[in-house]
């Protein structure tokens, strides 16, 4: 598949401009300090800044059901943050040195300061949670938090699994990815007094293209180029995590086939990912995954019926397609 | 000094067994989860429980304003688990084995599901005190986590830095430790509804015994034994933590003796508390460290004039001398 030279995830940004200009103020008002340690450590975290989709779907969520609130800005800011909070102690737990092409936070101050810097992200997000007249925010994302590392526990739980069923995969992706991006659009609807069938139709809809974004994640692992998709990959393979790809393979490929799998995965090496591709390729693993992704999507579409038509409803559309596109 | 074989800390809790009980239910009711990987490891940290002093300081802060509402007991399990949450990640940064003689986290089942334990307890805290009808302990609290990671990150920034001025030992202590005290006291307040003066005088008696409080555990880290303390000691001279005793050696010691101490602590040697402990006596800087501890718990007693009189009064002058009373 090749890519546009224009970004698909640009023209669905574009006309939100503005309104991310105030999350992104949100963001720098949050991760300012009068300490000079906690500024320069929040100064580095800021320069990791992604592709604000997130946020996106706040306000997105939230301009479907009239003129934003300042409160959006404040809850874009606060999802995306959390994320960045996930970010930082993930980098921990992988050892990584780079993201986004800059020094991870553990490797430039080390892994001690790295643990605090994430708490002290999580803590700043509940602070400006709770300092909303609007209760839902406060009361629904900590426990999004809580649902994210739950998932993450039993990911790490689950390493060295190859028995593991599908079931578990996506209770695990449901949790460690989706559930962000359902609070993300819930958040946006609600905060926007918005009806509880259309709110919950755009959770539902979070929901979807958030496990449909971790699969093409994890086929992205197996399949993608570093240079192109912009970190290491092979990840999966070398923390013996069984993803969807992987799982399929196991369920088709003959006895052989199938212990080749299981050797690659429990030897940890993330360089087996050339001589498993192939495999993956030739039993139709990838396409199977995608498949499965495809569909979700397409169920991400059929939620969109429940919510009012009009310019928001046609972005998020594409956003469900960009999840497809996307090849990072 | 030599201790009595009866609690100083058993007669200060005695008279709130019962409300302390309705904390324990609470904190047994935020540790259950349907996921039977989550339950163990919640069970296991259970089994860190400690003295429980803040749930029961916010538990007197309570009563003496009136019966205790069902949200003490929610508050006290919220603070007892903050304080958890906090320490499960301690255990990874010092690479603890053990607490309370109980495996630490990450010991048992490694630094990622530790780091996202600990995550876990911090969002449900927050999940849980948004779920109170009272919003004062959700907005206070997600900022005293803040200033927690905020006195640790200052703490490792500033390891092996021999000239770290009093002020900044101050300052880190109490944010790292104190904090945690005067909310615990203030929550209590708060809830009960109590006059503004006697909320603040209360969080000013909290943050005083909490510096006390480290202080002596930094005292003890150098001077007690470890059967009696129950944990490792000279750790601080191990992470090259200048606390206050050795502030003041470096301040009192001739030249040489300051050089020695620098060479210690650079030496990153715990077994060098040893060679350093005759010159902290000599100097007197482990009593004049005591002393400070002593006029902060002073200061203590002096901000209780302005809080009604009565039994829980007295449970707080107890809890200001079992700080310098207590030798673990």
């Amino acid at each position: 598949m090749t890519l546009n030279t224009v970004s698909p995830l640009g023209a669905l940004l574009d006309p939100i401009r503005e309104d991310l200009a105030q999350v992104e103020a949100e963001i720098r008002r949050m991760s300012t300090s009068p300490a000079p340690e906690m500024r320069a450590l929040l100064d580095h975290v800021g320069r990791f800044s992604g592709k604000r989709l997130r946020p996106a779907l706040t306000l997105v969520a939230g301009r479907m059901f009239g003129p934003l609130r300042p409160e959006h800005a404040t809850v874009g800011a606060i999802v995306e943050l959390i994320h960045t909070a996930t970010l930082v102690h993930d980098d921990i737990l992988d050892e990584s040195a780079l993201r986004r092409n800059i020094e991870t936070v553990n490797r430039r101050v080390g892994n001690e300061t790295a643990v605090l810097l994430g708490d002290y992200l999580f803590a700043t997000c509940f602070k400006e949670a709770a300092a909303l007249e609007d209760r839902f925010a406060s009361r629904y994302l900590a426990e999004i938090v809580a649902i994210v590392c739950r998932g993450e526990i039993l990911q790490v739980h689950r390493r060295n699994d190859i028995d593991l069923t599908e079931e578990t995969y996506f209770r695990i992706i449901e949790d460690k990815t989706a559930a962000l991006y359902a609070a993300a659009l819930r958040c946006g609807a609600e905060i926007a007094h918005a009806p509880q069938e259309a709110s919950r139709a755009l959770a539902e809809y979070g929901l979807r293209i958030g496990i449909a974004f971790q699969i093409i994640d994890d086929i992205l692992d197996l399949t993608g180029e570093e240079a192109t998709v912009g970190k290491s990959l092979g990840t999966d393979l070398e923390k013996a995590k069984m993803t969807l790809p992987l799982l399929r393979l196991r369920e088709r490929a003959n006895a052989r086939d199938r212990e080749r799998l299981r050797r690659v995965l429990l030897s940890g090496d993330r360089g087996e990912r050339d001589s498993i591709l192939p495999l993956l390729r030739e039993y139709g693993a990838i396409a199977s995954a995608r498949e499965t992704a495809e569909a979700l999507v397409e169920e991400a579409r059929r939620e969109l019926r429940r919510v009012p038509d009009g310019p928001e409803r046609a972005l998020l559309f594409a956003a469900a397609d960009y999840v497809l596109a996307r090849d990072r």
